[in-house]
């Protein structure tokens, strides 16, 4: 097969001229390009937003997200869900290595990697679905799926199960971006802090932060707000749905002493929370959309409306080691590794 | 009436909750609440995203706009366009003062005012639609509308016409933004350069990038390209469309040897032209979307897809200083007001 574009263009059949990930339909023939890997997929993990989405379509039934994920990747030859815009990510073994990028690349025939590109651009066939985890939204699958010359992808470490690395790398971008934003003394306010990426964006700001700065995390159940505050991961806890936004002002009122913060991440799984974001950020604060659920234009407006002048950030899945500083959180805090072990792995 | 939320929240009809921004529909009744503001309303400036999709469901058929925005109105009690998310902005004249704001804002019954907060809060009531000047988006209504208190709005300076105030004040946030954002030396690229948001960025990227700078912009027609150079606005510029990023992308290298943008600022009123900003801005560089097209999902998916470590910012519509620092570009360079002038006055 000859060499195709660095970013999969060529296998965009529509519309025409639009990258892989926009497109509404792409080629998943199994069969290479030169510069292209071939993977043997072993499990999907399915975007929180996406897999959140479908379990509400199909009122949960396994049988029905079976189908309904076929459908997704008969249709459009990549699991792209039409409904949220997402995609998730996927671990597997590397089976065939495109003839330019042989030699060019730390991968062999055989590698077991995670593709940190999303799910949303990624050539995929599903053979055959084998077991749906439910509570992690991971799937396991009979499969194959093709990365890009310009795709990322992660080599599995050897240090801990697969299922675990794959629930930390799915969510990479965000503790990294973290890592990246918070300075020390700043109060930031997490909310979705009890989810998966919640968790590990607590540890970096905290660890960011330092002593003369302030986590606050929000988690919506009771339970997540135990485990974290058991862990230690925030100085405190706001318990609440971020869908109602003036009671989550009044809360992070309440634990700034009016102040609110000066950095705000926004974890989430679900729609409708860019106005507690926003409220619950200082003038001239920044807030981290990493939520696959927000809305460009609530946001955007939102801010406007209420004449707030906070910059707000889109959640981009990638910023340069995303891979080894989240899977680093796990072997700096044991405990939260333990934490994940029993949740995720 | 008693004193309402700041926020308008007591106006929210449903769902219940939230803000008047997301809430699907707001109360109307022109009777105000203690702390709001009743103007009679002369003319709206709808979003641009917004009526190009009106025309084009509409054909374009003057009395068939008319009455898709009576419909909109009708069923949200705002003009908050369902596609496209948006709104618009409005000029009117003050017509009564909620006891609590009088004396502690600086307006009085008469004053001439925009708002510069989003139509798609603004609860609006249109008696009659007078006039729609589909070049510039404007309609010229019999109607009033409410100012929640924490709303804002610009009293209309004198030494311009009104319309002409309103084109430029629509799309503030824009220049405001780039002023801040641009640095001496830069490369900026602007997309949409030809649009009034465009322009008047332009102005802003030029003066602050500096002679070690360099500013691009990108049009989509000739005419555009052409104005544009006439004014001396930009170092270069790129005709062609950004929905095709790969070709977007191999312009952009031309004329910067390959180096990219330091920051590009999309200021395009249609969708799918995220990809063309992520990929003509370089790594670490910084993308700022204004335009309400923008896609979160396609933006945040499409840079991690290529492994692109950009900073991509939602174009908050409210900055500090935004109005004056707009209204002043047209004073400082009264070659663009005079364009300014023919289109949009
Ligand atoms: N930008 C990117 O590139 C990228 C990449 C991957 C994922 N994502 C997105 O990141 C988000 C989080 O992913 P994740 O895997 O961390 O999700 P997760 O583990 O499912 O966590 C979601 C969290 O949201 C909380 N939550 C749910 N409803 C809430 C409410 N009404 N108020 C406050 N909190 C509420 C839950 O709290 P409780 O635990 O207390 O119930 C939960 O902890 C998702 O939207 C996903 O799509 C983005
Ligand atoms: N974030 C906020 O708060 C906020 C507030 C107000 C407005 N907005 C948004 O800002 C955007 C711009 O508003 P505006 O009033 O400046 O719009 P505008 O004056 O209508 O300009 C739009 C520009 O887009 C260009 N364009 C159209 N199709 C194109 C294509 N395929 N490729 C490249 N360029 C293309 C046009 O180029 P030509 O002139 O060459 O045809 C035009 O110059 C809109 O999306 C609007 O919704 C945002």
């Amino acid at each position: 097969m000859p060499k195709g574009c660095k970013y999969g263009t060529h296998r965009v059949i529509e519309p025409k001229g639009v990258l892989p990930q926009p497109a509404w339909k792409i080629d998943n023939t199994m069969e290479i390009y030169d510069n292209e890997i071939l993977i043997d997929v072993h499990t999907l993990n399915i975007d929180s937003a996406s897999f959140t989405q479908i379990e509400q379509e199909t009122g949960g039934d396994e049988g029905k997200i079976a189908q309904k994920m076929l459908e997704i990747v008969s249709q459009r030859g990549k699991h792209h869900n039409p409904v949220t815009g997402s995609g998730g990510m996927l671990v597997g073994t590397v089976r065939e290595i495109g003839k330019d990028l042989q030699g060019k690349i730390d991968l062999k025939v055989g590698d077991k990697i995670a593709t940190l590109v999303s799910l949303s651009l990624t050539p995929l066939v599903i053979n055959r679905i084998k077991e749906i985890r439910k509570e992690i939204d991971q799937v396991d699958i009979d499969g194959q799926a093709i990365l890009f010359e310009s795709g990322i992808y992660a080599k599995l470490p050897d240090d801990m199960p697969e299922t675990l690395a794959l629930a930390v790398l799915d969510v990479a971008g965000a503790p990294a971006q973290t890592a990246k934003l918070v300075k020390p003394g700043d109060t930031v306010f997490i909310i979705g802090a009890g989810g998966k990426s919640g968790m590990l964006c607590l540890h970096e700001a905290k660890k960011r932060a330092g002593v003369t700065g302030k986590v606050i995390g929000m988690g919506h159940s009771e339970a997540s707000c135990k485990r974290i505050l058991e862990l230690g991961l925030a100085d405190v806890m706001i318990q609440g749905s971020a869908t109602e936004p003036v009671d989550v002002l009044k809360k992070v009122e309440e634990v700034t002493d009016g102040e609110l913060a000066d950095i705000t991440i926004n974890c989430v799984n679900i729609p409708n929370t860019e106005m507690a974001s926003i409220l619950a950020t200082k003038d001239k604060g920044l807030v981290y959309f990493f939520s696959m659920a927000t809305s460009f234009t609530a946001a955007a407006l939102g801010a406007e409306g209420i004449g707030k002048d906070v910059t707000m950030i889109i959640g981009n899945g990638y910023t340069k080691g995303h891979a080894e500083i989240s899977l680093n959180v796990l072997r700096e805090n044991p405990k939260l590794r333990e934490v994940f072990e029993k949740l995720y792995a």
